[in-house]
This record gives structure tokens, sequence and C-alpha cells, in this order.
């Protein structure tokens, strides 16, 4: 996978410098700084010029394109057994979505997130910008069917948490056990089974004529919800 | 300007129709609806080609294109005698933190909002479809001078909340007044000058290593804590 920019090369080389197998620069930046942390780690990179390094990454690389080991998902068994707050993406469709809501977990301390094998945004060089490398910081865990996931999560103690219009005002709901955070698609919202899986419904009051949030705003709200009495 | 996508098309029609001159419907697409709406406002359309209609925008248009007059900004001193809740926006630069603010604003029924004339994301297309065309029912105001405004505000009886790290805990900060909330830009935060006029520094906690939010996310997060005890 080629991630690229600046912020991603600091973050990665920081947080995870394994996952590193190559660097490009560009050849006409003299950065010293980038040098002596590609050397501290030991990792092999080169030098292209620029036409050639924005034929390899789709977006503004910033004279640095990093190759790295596709993203190792974590295991749901495992993290659950230690984990006490989880969101859940029912089919999150937007990278740059998927990217916020990351960032937002990874700032909130939120212990993983669980997304389906299908119908999800991939994790891939725009996630990692849009997440500000918070993908490297957080537990992404990848599993086959959400409505098993949910009965899983249930059995081991979990509340589940679902957000749509029609259910109960999101600060009259008690976020004190250990809570599962369902964030619905950014069209059609939760699916219906997903839907009828879960312990509560929360919404957001809406006082305007649109009704609708973007996911990540909607996803940041109720992640701070859960979290304020929980630090 | 030029605007697109179905949901932009029913949205506008629905809360602005006059702002519309002309549509652009893609010939093989024989929607009933669609044609019965426009011609209720008795607005001029006209069939093209989905090859002529790509070349008009940088998009995803569904088969439908409006071309709608320029937004017309509010009057900072009629909303200032009205509003009791502002959100002022210091040099946000992405379209969509910008689409996706105006949204949670119109949802969470902001008063206005304002923006600086220079080093703001241009009001366009991508904005009206990022905002899922929550521009037509937001009151944006346009200034020249954050810091005058600021002062402005002040005399007229509002407190400014800012939005940054190493403030106080954004729960503790009493919003029961007339406030006006300012986001800062999304990589460097609020300007200097906009940051010591503020009355108050509200900071979102975080408990991971990044360390910063997605300015919309943040944005949401802090809107919804002022409208918690208001509504």
């Amino acid at each position: 996978m080629l991630i690229y920019g600046r912020n991603v090369f600091y973050e990665t080389l920081k947080f995870a410098p394994k996952s590193v197998r190559n660097i490009i620069i560009q050849e006409d930046i003299h950065d010293k700084n980038i040098i002596s942390i590609i050397k501290k780690y030991n990792i092999s990179y080169k030098f292209r010029n620029k036409k050639d390094m924005d034929k390899l990454v789709n977006g503004i690389h910033q004279g640095i394109i990093l190759d790295v080991v596709d993203y190792v998902y974590y295991s749901f068994e495992e993290e659950i057994s230690v984990g006490r707050f989880f969101v859940l993406l029912d089919h999150i469709e937007d990278v740059h979505n998927l990217g916020a809501i990351l960032r937002t977990c990874e700032a909130a301390g939120v212990d993983g997130i669980i997304v389906p094998k299908d119908r999800c945004a991939p994790i891939n060089a725009t996630v990692m910008k849009t997440s500000a490398a918070s993908l490297l910081r957080t537990k992404v865990i990848q599993v086959h069917n959400l409505v098993q996931t949910m009965d899983m999560l249930k059995k081991n103690g979990f509340w589940i948490v679902g957000t749509d219009m029609d259910g109960d005002d999101f600060k009259t709901i008690d976020y004190s056990g250990k809570i599962c955070l369902v964030i619905g698609n950014e069209g059609s919202g939760m699916s219906r089974l997903v839907r009828e899986n879960c312990d509560f419904i929360a919404s957001i009051p809406m006082y305007g004529d649109i009704n609708s949030l973007n996911a990540s705003v909607s996803a940041g709200i109720m992640i701070y919800e859960v979290i304020r009495n929980r630090k």
C-alpha cells in the first residue's frame, strides 16, 4: 500500500516504523530531517522526480511516498475481552468519513472500531491522510457478520447503542457500562437487522429542516457523549 | 453557479426555487416527478446528453444540473440584533469541512455562520452537496475583519468562545448567554489575534496520541454542547 504526505510520514515513522518497506523522496527536496529519520530506522529509500511520483499516487504527496504493508486487522475475540467501548460502523462508504471517525476514536480513546468485511470504505491512503495517521494508533477489527458480532458483544456484557432518528434523546441514555456504539451508513442509516438488534436507539435532536448530520459529525457527538462520564 | 445531484435538486426546489435560473436534465432520464416539480415552479429547462453534462461540472451530477444565482450573504448588523448563537469560522479552508459545518449549524438551529471575506473555502457546488443543501437554510454572513467583528459582538452582549487545546474543558463553560463560537483553521487553529480576543477557550479532552479532531467533528461536538441546555 502506498501512503503519502509529510504528516503521514512523520506519524508513520513515529508510531509504526516497522510497517514501512520503502520510501520515495522527491529528488529536488533537500530535507535533512526527513533523511535522518529514515536512516535512524534503517529503512531503504530512493529519489524520484515529481512527475514520476505524481503518477504513483492519486493525491498531494508533498514529495514523500511510503510503501507500507497492508493494514493488519485486530482480533475480535481478543479485543472484546479487554475493551469497554467499541464503535461499530454499519457500512460507512466514504473514505473521508472513515478517516475522520478513526481520528475521533483515537482522540477519545475508543478501544476498537468494528467494520464489516463487505461494503465498508477501504483502508487506504486517503483514510491514512484524513485520519491524520490515527489509523496507526487505533484498533480496527474486521468481522464477517454484524448481527452475529452484536450477539457476541451482548453475551460479553456489552450494551448496543444504535444511532438514528426517532430514538431517545442521546443525552438520556446511561453509557456507564460496556458500550458498543453503532454508526449507520451515510445515506440509508443502520441496516434493518442491525437496528433491530440494538438495545437502545440514541437520537441527536435536530432543530432545522434537513434533519441529518454528516456521519463523522454525528459519530463525534455520540462518541464524546459516551465518554462524558467515563474518564 | 452550477450545482448538481438529485438531493441538491429536491432541496433547492423545496427551499429556494427562486434562486434557480435554469435546469439541465440528462436526455435519457425519464423522471416524471422531476419534470412536474420544475413545471410547478415554471423554471426553464433543457435536455443534454451525459457526455456534455460531464464536461460542465466536476462531480457526480446524477443527470441533473442547476444553474443558480450566486449565494447572497446575510447582513451582520441585522442578524446580530436578533440572533443568540453564532458560529465564526476562522479561515476554514476545506470545502468538505465547510459543508459539514453548515449542515450541523442547520440541524442545531444556529442563528448564523460568520466567515471572513479572505481565506475561507468558497461557497460552491461541493459545499452545496456536502452540506446536503443546508446552505439554503442557514444564514452565512461575510465580514472583512474578524477581530472588529468580535468587538462588535462583544458590544452586543455576546461571549466569544474559542476552541483550542490547553483551554478549559468544554463541559465546564457556561453557554447560557449570547454565544459566538469560534472554530479555527484545519491546520493552524485559530489565528493569534482571534485567539487573544476570545472570552473563553474551550478544549475537547483528548486521550490519544494524535491530539486533534477533524475541524467539522470538533465543531459538531462544540455546537451541540452549546445548545445542550438552551433548547
